[in-house]
C-alpha cells in the first residue's frame, strides 16, 4: 500500500530527551515547548506516518473513498465542575471543536471513563448527564465506551478520554500546510475564559464578576465559514497553551510568520483583571470556545460576517496576518512595539 | 433522521444504584455485575441510543453506506511491564481484537497517554516502542493521539486509552443477538495467562514455569474464519471477568442458554496450578488474546481447522453448544455433575 512510510528504525538509541529529562514532569503536558518535544523528539518518531506529520487536530483519512476525520483527547481538569461547565460537558466540546478544526462535521463519539475509586456516585450522574445533554444539543452520539476504576490514590476523581468521527465537509484541504504569506487572522471570540474560571474554582479565589468558561462547541461555526463557501487555509481551536501557543505552533508548522495586533484581541474586562492579580498573560490561557480562522485577506470580513450572526462569534475580529518570515509570532503591542512570542515553557 | 432514539428524561431520578453505592468502588471496574449494573444502569439509560444497546465490543456504524466498526478502551495496568508484554503492547491488541470481533480489518488507532509526573523517561521510551512494534507487525497505524501528564499521586504511571476505526468485511451482521439454539461455542486457545501473568509480576509470585501473557492480536485468525465463508454468528473476546463472565455477558444479550464442558476447556497446567495455588478459577481469569466464536454447529469443526492452522490457535476446539434456556450459562463439571456459572462479582 503506498501509504506506508517507510519502517521506523527501532533500534535508534534513545532521544536526547531522555538524557535531558530523565522523568516526565507536569510541564512535559503543559502544551508548551517540552510537550512538543516529547511528542515530535520520542512519541511522533516511534509511530512515524504521514497523518501524524500534519500536526493537526485530527487526522483525515481516506477511507473507501470516503474522507473522514479521526481525532482523540484526554480530559485530566480539576476541579471537575466550574463555573461554565464540567469535564463531560468541556471532553465533548473539545472533541467536536478538533473535529470541525479539520473540516468536518462531528458525528460519532467514544467515551472512556477511568474512575478513582471513591468517587461520589451523584457527582459521576451529574456529569454523564451532562455528557448526554451536550451531545443531544450537538446532534453527536457516544456510540461505544468502556469504564475502568483505579485505586484510590492512583487517579484524579475521574478522567475521561474521548474520541471522535466525522465526515469532512470542506470540499478543500484544511492544514496548517495551506497557511499563505497575506492571510489574515481572524479570532471567534474573547479569550481567556476558560483558564480563569478553572483557576478560580480551583482555588477558591472569586472575582468582583464572576468568569465563566467558554466551554462550547463551535462547529456550527465552521459550517457557517464552510457554507459560505470560503477558502479557509487552516482553523485552530485554542485549548492548553492559549492563543500564542497556538499561533506558534501554526506558525512553526507552516514556517511563516504571524503577526498579532494586542489591541485588537478580544478580552472580556474580568479576564483582564484577573490575569493582571494573578500575573497571568491572556494570550497563554487556555479557551475551550475560541477558534482562529486564516484564510485570504480578501474574505476576512466576510468571515467575521459569518461568525458575528452566532452568540458565540459576536465578538470574532481580524487579528492580525501572515508574514514573511521564519515560523515566528509576533506581537505589536498596545503601545506600538514589537515583541516576539514563543511557546509556552514550563507550567501557566 | 430516523437513528435518533426518543431523547434521554434528564429529570429522571438518581437511579437506585446510587443508593447502594454512594461512591464507586473497584468492583464498579472489575468487569463483573457491579460493572454491569453501573453501564446499563447509570450510564448507557444517560446516553441511550441504539449503538449502546447493542451490548458489543464496538460499535458498527453505516457512514455514507460503508461499515465502519469503532472502539474504545482504557488500559489500566499495573505493572507496566509484565511476562509477554507491556501497556502498550496490550492497548494495541486490545483495541484491534475488539475491532476484528466485529468482523472488521482494523485500520486505524488513536493513542491517548495520561502520564503521572516522574513516570521514567526510559520506561515511557520502550512502552511507546513496544506500540510502535506491534502497530508495524499488525499492519495498523496510530493516526492521531494526546498527552497529558497529571501531579504525582494523581495517576498510576501511565493510562493509555486506545480508539480504532477499521471497515466491516463481515458480509453479515455480527452480534450477540444472532446467538442461535444449536449454536457451538468454539475457543481460540487456553486461557488464563495474562490474568496469571499480570498477578505473577505484580505480587512477585514465581511459578515454576514462567507464565507469559496471551496478549496477543486475533484479527488475522477472525479474517481467516470470514475468509472460510463461515456463518459466524457472534465473537467475543475474552478480558476481565475471562470466559464465563464473556458467556454469560453474551447469555445475558441474546437470552439463549450456553451450557460449557469444563473437560473441552483448554488450560495449561501451569495456569492450572497457579490457579490452584492462589485460589482462583481459570473460568474468570483475564485473557488478551483468546477469544470464543459462536456459529452453527455444523460449522463448528471448520472454524477449529482454520484457527488450528495459527500458531495461536492450535489448541482452538469445541467446547459447548448455545441451549434453550433463559441467559443461563452452564458448565458440566470434570466430575460429570452440572452447576450454573454467574458473572463475575467483586474482585478477582
Amino acid at each position: 500500500m503506498s501509504f506506508f512510510e517507510p519502517a521506523p528504525t527501532f533500534s535508534m538509541s534513545c532521544p536526547s530527551l531522555l538524557q535531558d529529562h530523565p522523568e516526565i514532569t507536569m510541564a512535559h503536558g503543559a502544551g508548551g515547548a517540552l510537550t512538543r518535544d516529547l511528542i515530535n523528539k520520542m512519541i511522533a518518531p516511534l509511530l512515524s506516518n504521514p497523518w501524524l506529520a500534519e500536526n493537526h487536530d485530527g487526522a483525515v483519512l481516506d477511507i473507501q473513498n470516503r474522507q473522514l476525520a479521526f481525532t482523540t483527547d484526554s480530559y485530566v481538569i480539576h476541579p471537575l465542575e466550574f463555573p461554565g461547565g464540567d469535564i463531560g460537558h468541556l471532553a465533548v466540546c473539545g472533541t467536536i471543536n478538533d473535529l470541525a478544526m479539520c473540516g468536518a462535521r462531528p458525528e460519532y463519539l467514544s467515551l472512556g471513563l477511568v474512575i478513582e475509586e471513591g468517587l461520589s456516585m451523584a457527582r459521576l450522574w451529574r456529569i454523564v448527564q451532562s455528557i448526554g445533554q451536550t451531545c443531544k444539543a450537538a446532534q453527536v452520539r457516544v456510540v461505544t465506551g468502556d469504564t475502568k476504576v483505579v485505586d484510590r490514590g492512583k487517579g484524579d476523581g475521574l478522567f475521561i478520554n474521548m474520541s471522535g468521527i466525522g465526515a469532512v465537509v470542506a470540499s478543500h484541504k484544511i492544514a496548517p500546510e495551506k497557511i499563505t504569506v497575506g492571510d489574515s487572522v481572524v479570532i471567534s471570540r474573547d479569550i481567556g475564559r476558560h483558564g480563569i474560571a478553572v483557576l478560580s474554582a480551583r482555588e477558591g479565589i472569586s472575582f468582583e464578576t464572576e468568569i465563566t468558561s467558554d466551554c462550547f462547541p463551535v462547529h456550527e461555526m465552521v459550517l457557517g465559514l464552510l457554507d459560505a463557501g470560503l477558502d479557509v487555509h487552516c482553523m485552530r481551536d485554542l485549548t492548553r497553551g492559549g492563543l500564542a501557543t497556538a499561533l506558534c505552533e501554526l506558525a512553526d508548522t507552516s514556517g511563516c510568520g504571524i503577526e498579532i495586533r494586542a489591541a485588537d484581541i478580544p478580552v472580556e474586562d474580568g479576564v483582564r483583571g484577573a490575569c493582571e492579580l494573578l500575573g497571568l498573560d491572556p494570550l497563554y490561557v487556555a479557551n475551550e470556545g475560541c477558534f482562529v480562522t486564516i484564510l485570504p485577506s480578501d474574505e476576512a470580513e466576510a468571515a467575521v460576517s459569518v461568525l458575528n450572526r452566532f452568540e458565540n462569534g459576536r465578538d470574532a475580529c481580524v487579528i492580525g496576518q501572515v508574514i514573511e518570515g521564519n515560523a515566528i509570532l509576533a506581537l505589536e503591542t498596545e503601545i506600538g512595539s514589537r515583541r516576539q512570542l514563543d511557546i509556552l515553557t514550563g507550567e501557566h
